[in-house]
């Protein structure tokens, strides 16, 4: 009798052995329709292999990450089928999935060609290997008789993969007439597969060294049915109208230098602008909550980051320390601001009064990134946290994070964001031996996380085994208009740090205690951030925060005066304004300045000259009519103030 | 017969050679009293030396750095004699001048001892040697000669330094029983000498190299007035006490650790608070002067370094390059905003149009100092630059120049530096081959700063030759309230970075054209502008910028939620405010917030909580009877307003 625990706790008792489609099978066949994978005691399984002892289960289908992860690499081996089919001897490197689709990077034969104009009869020949419904098979393979096999493929890529596993952990997986080496899991059969598109072509050097051969990367992305891939190309073509990186050209926000160094942003007026705003807004929303501004260096001694352990995480992969004249002196770039925070904390004794601390700054950081992983303003070399250390009491917990879930909140409101999912990530229960701190304060931790969170009425996943080694955390996910996902937002309580900077306060009993350190940084990055509201807004951003906020048009040189004074009259209530002295037809400038973003257009004429007054148009939503001057800066004020009401409900 | 041109440009002819001292004289009596050094054809001599060609001179007194330095040089030699005196065998290291005053590095023999409380033997020692009244004697000497003398003595240190001089070129200088290897130049005779100090003592390496021999450093100042001595003393302990420093740290603005590193400040949140608001309002009023913001990365590939000629100027003696995983890549810290600024200009083509562009970046630099030279917050390691180029066409350079000199006419007012210089650097007439760029675009240039300068009413002196290679500029100097001198605010005009960094624009004429480009920083850098500033006000900053600008004090407990009240209130309006909740009599509390140096004091009880009043009290300025809340706000921003006038004027 095999008993097998789902996901919800129930259990379910089979007589032998079982696999996972049956299982499904036992409880619908809607189910059983639906799921990919399945994972046995937290490991990813193939749907079709025989579960013989008692055993935790979890059933993943397209919604899930792991359901879509065995979807997609079953379509990598099924295009690697496909390429062998036109390339005999093609070499097979490594066809992983990616945050959305899958590659597999190959060597075609000396002589053959593979360019993009070949991706569609590749396409052409998978959907005719999928409707085959050929079965996925799972067979396991000794380390000598795997590299005999790829031996005599004449597949030295796989070989050389092969040496590095350890005997009795290699499986192969077959469909139809291809075979590769694979951990797995897989499809049950290639069936599943209805709608394939291979997106793009790049190089890639084998095992990313640049030493090693080019190889040839293929990228893909499969779907179950027809019409979500269809929907995909869709989201696909606005989500490169979206493209930070070109809006972010467009619009001037920012750019890079070759001569600067790649992935290190240069932000432009406009971009500096938009950027500046965001972070008063937060200076703001932070004042109110008790937050104090420090700034420190971008660099710190070596000895600082031996003592955080920075030293060691951030080692040869990284930006190396900086010696100086004096022999034994080095310091490193900063890739984080807690230590630099924690040694503050130190400069005065503290009182159990004093507490909670919140120290927020905006400090840049440096990671170094491999060039072929940097991307716009997403991955970059350096960036500048919103970041903020909260020094507090362990009785102080649950106070503390309902009040950065509320700034969160707030900037969520600001910003528009308004689908948004968290997930508390707490302790493994069954490794106890892996996190620092007392098994108290974690409880205590975990339940002000999950108490605060109720208490805010924040809908939350709770995740076992995903807090960090140092504290639990709370992360919240926005999806942006295209449906795509973003983390932003990460709460996290950190019982190593005060340790390891031997951190204390006096209490109240007048013994030495620990604070507990909480890092948060609502927007992420700055960079980050920006990049995620320029896709997410395509540019439109919210009145606010728009580094232009209204375009003036004269509609001929004699109103050029009268523009300038309107620009006067909105200078003084801080909105933001240019004018167009294009010596252009006024249809002319409407039709410019519409594909400008600016979300106000005021023509000023004869009329408008003669009563004070403008023409205002708004940015897709067309003629709104004559104001008076100060009408229309209070119509722009009470716009800003509704988008800010998060802020101004504070006062 | 020997023509003698003065600094006036008259001309004086003598029949034969003839003395600094002996012009003087020939002009009055008063002159040949006060004058100290003469500089002929730009070499500082003793007034002694015979002048035997035709030259142009410069008579320099008190009121001279050159005479200032003379003085302190003959000065140090005296010290050197009554060490002698004290302590024979002494071995002396070098005595240059300083800031204020001079030191020597001697090596007393082995067995003696020569403390803090030794220095006013040695003082009387040098008064009784000065008032000898012995003539200082020049005498050159051949480079064996001179070592052998020195041999003889058993001074090695001065053997060491003799042994890198050039044949032909040493001088020795003789008073009394005291002969010292020495370029001069020096006073006539050391009755000059009326009172002097020895301020202090310290370990000094030897050439610096901590390798080196241990010696004792003698720092002190010299007067040819008892009373100047006096009167330096008293200004002495007044600064002591206004020490920014010391200041920093009571009023916890500042702070360094040794784990972050020396000479890496950490801005704690009132200093944070101060540099903020001082940010911005520079930003306010660059804006209106049509300034953009950027903000950039605070390294740079060593490409981009070598481009603009920083990499050859911050050499082995700075923070080295930084490395990564890849080889040949490398990064420096910015030692300056420039070459990132160049960068920014080259993203889009220019036409004379869009001239002049001025970019502006509060932007953090990092230049090694070695430990010794650190001090407080004006010399640093890490500092933030209140930067800004300007790429302008050359006929644009007058009005950006004044532009740039209302901006700092702005700031002087609103931070209530009354007492003002500004130094216009020329070329030198006589050395044409020495500075890049045309010699049109160089008179151009100068022509247009002498103008801006007469244009705005200011008062200048102008120096030939103290123009850098590569363009003239304008320095501003302010006197503090102890009458000591700060070098802030610098107008650089540069034709060199846009030669390296090829910028270009479309003129007019369709043809390509060279900006010129203008470096400016009025605060210098945001470090050593804050220590300035607390030594000139000593903490108590003005009203619009001091951190805290109002305590609360309820006479009571009853009464902290009434100063809760107003708080909110006050802060509304952006008036920020503390409450001292502290269970004090009110009497105490008073005492104790008067030493804070924050301006407001605000008194509540009964009767000001039954009124919605509060009872004021003006920092160093006693009660201001009882206002209405409201009453209370206006007060405080009419204040404000006042003292930002430069800025509001704007509008």
């Amino acid at each position: 009798m095999i008993q097998v625990t789902l996901a919800d706790k129930s259990v379910k008792e089979f007589p032998e052995a079982i696999s996972g489609i049956e299982i499904a099978m036992s409880i619908s066949p809607r189910l059983a329709k639906d799921v990919l994978s399945v994972s046995v005691n937290g490991e990813v399984w193939d749907l079709t292999r025989k579960i013989t002892e008692n055993a935790s289960i979890k059933l993943f289908t397209w919604d899930d990450r792991e359901g879509k992860e065995t979807f997609w690499h079953t379509s990598a081996h099924l295009m690697a089928e496909a390429i062998e089919f036109f390339y005999p001897g093609t070499k097979f490197g490594i066809g992983p999935t990616v945050d959305c689709g899958f590659y597999y990077d190959v060597d075609i034969p000396e002589g053959e060609q593979l360019s993009e104009k070949d991706l569609q009869k590749i396409e052409q020949k998978i959907l005719e290997l999928a409707r085959n419904n050929n079965n996925v098979v799972r067979s396991e393979i000794s380390k000598a008789d795997a590299i005999n096999m790829f031996v005599k493929k004449n597949d030295e890529l796989k070989q050389e993969l092969i040496i590095e596993l350890e005997d009795g952990t290699i499986t192969l997986y077959n469909q139809g007439n291809f075979t590769d080496l694979c951990r797995g899991p897989h499809l049950p059969n290639t069936g599943y597969i209805k709608a394939i598109k291979l997106t793009s072509l790049a190089g890639a050097y084998w095992r990313g060294n640049e030493k090693n051969k080019m190889l040839t990367r293929i990228y893909g992305v499969s779907f179950p049915k027809q019409k979500m891939l269809d929907e995909y190309l869709i989201m696909l073509e606005e989500a490169k109208k979206r493209d930070h990186r070109k809006i972010g050209r467009e619009m001037e926000l920012f750019s890079f230098s070759e001569s600067v160094g790649q992935g290190l942003p240069l932000w432009l007026p406009k971009g500096t602008q938009l950027r500046m705003q965001l972070e008063d807004f937060l200076k703001k929303v932070q004042k109110k909550y008790g937050y104090e501004q420090v700034m420190t260096p971008h660099i710190g001694d070596v000895k600082l980051y031996k003592t955080s352990g920075h030293y060691e995480k951030y080692g040869k992969d990284s930006f190396q320390p900086i010696s100086t004249p004096v022999e034994g002196e080095s310091y490193l770039l900063k890739p984080m601001n807690c230590p630099h925070h924690c040694e503050i904390y130190k400069i005065r004794p503290k009182s159990y009064k004093d507490l909670p601390v919140r120290m927020a700054e905006f400090g840049t950081v440096y990671r170094y990134e491999m060039s072929g992983e940097l991307h716009g303003l997403t991955r970059v070399r350096s960036f500048t946290q919103d970041d903020a250390h909260i020094f507090c009491r362990p009785d102080q917990l649950k106070d503390e994070f309902k009040k950065v879930i509320d700034i969160i909140f707030i900037i969520f409101k600001a910003l528009e964001f308004d689908n948004y999912t968290a997930q508390i990530s707490l302790r493994d229960p069954n490794n106890p031996g892996k996190y620092i701190g007392s098994k108290e304060n974690w409880d205590k931790a975990e339940q002000a996380i999950i108490e605060a969170c109720q208490e805010k009425g924040l809908n939350t996943v709770t995740e076992l085994g995903e807090a960090a080694f140092y504290g639990p955390k709370l992360d919240f996910m926005i999806k942006d208009a295209l449906g795509r996902s973003w983390q932003l937002g990460t709460i996290q309580v950190d019982y190593n740090l005060p340790e390891r900077f031997n951190l204390e306060y006096i209490g109240a009993d007048d013994n030495r205690h620990r604070p507990v350190m909480i890092h948060r940084a609502p927007f992420g990055s700055m960079e980050r951030f920006v990049a995620v509201l320029i896709e997410h807004t395509a540019g439109k951003f919210p009145l606010w925060l728009t580094p232009e906020q209204v375009v003036i048009l004269p509609i001929s040189e004699k109103y050029n005066d009268y523009a300038r004074k309107v620009s006067d009259i909105l200078n003084i209530s801080d909105i933001r304004s240019v004018i167009d002295y294009r010596n252009e037809k006024i249809g002319r400038k409407i039709r410019d300045n519409e594909l400008k973003r600016i979300p106000y257009l005021l023509v000023v004429g004869e009329k408008e000259a003669e009563t004070e007054t403008v023409s205002v148009r708004r940015q897709g939503d067309g003629d709104k009519g004559s104001m008076k001057n100060g009408e229309f800066v209070d119509y722009v004020l009470n716009e800003i103030r509704d988008q800010l009401s998060g802020l101004y409900n504070l006062n």
